[in-house]
């Protein structure tokens, strides 16, 4: 599919620019000022708050909603319970990004339990994958799971993986610098809802969105001479990509 | 008043990196590093803790006070609470950024009761403006809070309009990149805040610090090939700037 | 023990990229991105939550521990409690950061409870010093708190110092801009925690981290032209240092 996948990229990212969709994140405090400079390069209009009250009147003003379950307090637990339950009343997609539950039992439980709240799309590393489906983390693995939760789950790597539990794709690309970058996975996720808004089958929001970025870390690897002057070359690549850019990134596995 | 505000900006600039004014902020998690290093790179010193009991400390050892509604919990309600009360008893300034007041009845609400404390300076962008003010947030709106509250109400945007009720000042230039960096404008509230700890008349202090801002932004978007250069770039010419680089961009309306 | 030292440095930084160290860190809302840059720059693993019931999960599976007293909340100080009771169990080092306990008197009673709690080191400017250690935050105050606590003492600044008692060094070097850059101590301290991951002798784990950001940072302030063209210059030199390129900057006082 990458003609087709190309065009699409470049086309859902011109939407997503037109457009301009408000992501409401509840994300964790390592990953809360780069994710909202990531939806701003990108054409997105973030918001961040994490708390209860207020969060209603943000998700009723968003158009998506991320749910990170980094750095996990009772505050954003409480939180994330409402935003997803008012996200779903209001028909928002919502992505999930659980960050790190290998390390903690309390979050992976928590986890599993928002896997089945009806996320549109779960993103996650190899290690994060393999805790929340208790298996190796593996493309089965990520089928199963995405017709048992109904998301699109997306296995992110050095080559990409995302699947709909039918229709799968591998993305590959990118930079290993963008590793060395704290949130750089927690800012994708935000950016796939971003995606997610501008795009109602969400398969093919989260391949642009995949496509999008690892376009992006390539471009800001070519000129980068660490992680740190990465940072400002991935979010200059974000703002500055053409929809001509993306190449044949995009393959069926 | 350009030629005497070209003056007064350099030489208010010229105190602030003399006396190295302290400025407590209570601002919300995306702004906190942010705030803090732009603080750094203007000359002042920057304290960010929200802990209640702690406040005090904080406060009897600044010179100013930054109150941010952004990311607001009941720990940093209570905070400012604790802060607003210690700086009107110390007699130092303090300044409110009511952040998308637009998007949440409950911090909207709050926000009014603020602005009733004797603020010294409110600074808001149009929509917010709007909202706080129940109006359309244009000058006339502006003014009419600035008369009931007793703060200079600063208006930023493409141009910048602040005003104590009775005098009013514009100010042009800056960048469009600025927006598209998160915590942007919360970072210009707490600057603001050093400004008004080395000048008593508050809307002096405001406008110099407009002018500022503007000068270092235009600096860094000259050079700058997105939002994400933008941002070492700015806090590099807040670092650099000179007092001979201000140019005529204060003007009355 | 310059040449020596120079080897040690070089050496214990080679450990570090090959071991890659999972460090868990409890600190402040404005560090905890940079801090998070910072350790994956050098070669750590960082983790950041300040969750309680997650944190023993992340303990486990960590060689050390960061504790750092800034925007210190009711959450943060269980979380300190929990992790330090969790690491000594464990038998894995902590560094102690009592950021700011010259502010208030409530985080200073608190860092002096912890000081007592066996941390590898503890490292603070000479105004925390001094606060910490009711003196002049000199060389004689470092050394009987060394004492008194167990801990290795690092005083940073123009010249840093460390001695765990009877052994003591001087480090010099570095960068000015360094100090305009918000976070930078606590980062550093954090690092310190990875190189006690790798070393056990925690005097020989102190220098060395010293030698290794005094010489980054002299490598990032030789091209930086404001603090923020410094942050991604020293994130790449965190990065790119080679064990050959310390020079003989750590010296006997």
């Amino acid at each position: 599919m990458s003609g087709a996948a190309r065009d699409l990229t470049g086309e859902l990212l011109a939407r997503l620019r037109a457009e301009r969709p408000r992501v409401h994140c509840i994300t964790n405090a390592a990953a809360v000022a780069y994710t909202a400079n990531v939806l701003l390069a990108a054409g997105c209009i973030p918001s961040m708050t994490v708390n209860p009250p207020e969060v209603p009147g943000f998700i009723h003003g968003a158009s998506a909603l991320l749910v990170n379950l980094g750095t996990l307090d009772p505050l954003r637990a409480e939180a994330i319970d409402v935003a997803i339950r008012i996200a779903r009343t209001d028909g928002k997609p919502w992505a999930l990004d659980p960050v790190f539950v290998e390390r903690s039992p309390t979050r992976l439980g928590l986890a599993r339990d928002l896997a089945r709240r009806h996320p549109a799309v779960i993103r996650a590393n190899r290690a994060e994958l393999a805790a929340l489906s208790g298996s190796d983390g593996g493309d089965a693995a990520a089928r199963l799971l995405a017709r048992e939760s109904g998301a699109v789950v997306v296995r992110t790597g050095e080559v990409d993986f995302a699947t709909d539990g039918t229709r799968e794709v591998e993305v590959a690309g990118g930079h290993p610098l963008m590793a060395l970058v704290t949130a750089s996975g927690c800012a994708a996720t935000a950016l796939m809802a971003g995606f997610l808004a501008v795009e109602t089958d969400r398969f093919l929001a989260a391949a642009a969105c995949l496509a999008f970025v690892k376009a992006a870390a390539e471009r800001a690897g070519a000129t980068a001479r660490g992680p740190g002057s990465f940072v400002p070359a991935y979010l200059d690549a974000l703002y500055a990509l053409d929809p001509q850019d993306f190449g044949d990134r995009i393959a069926s596995p």
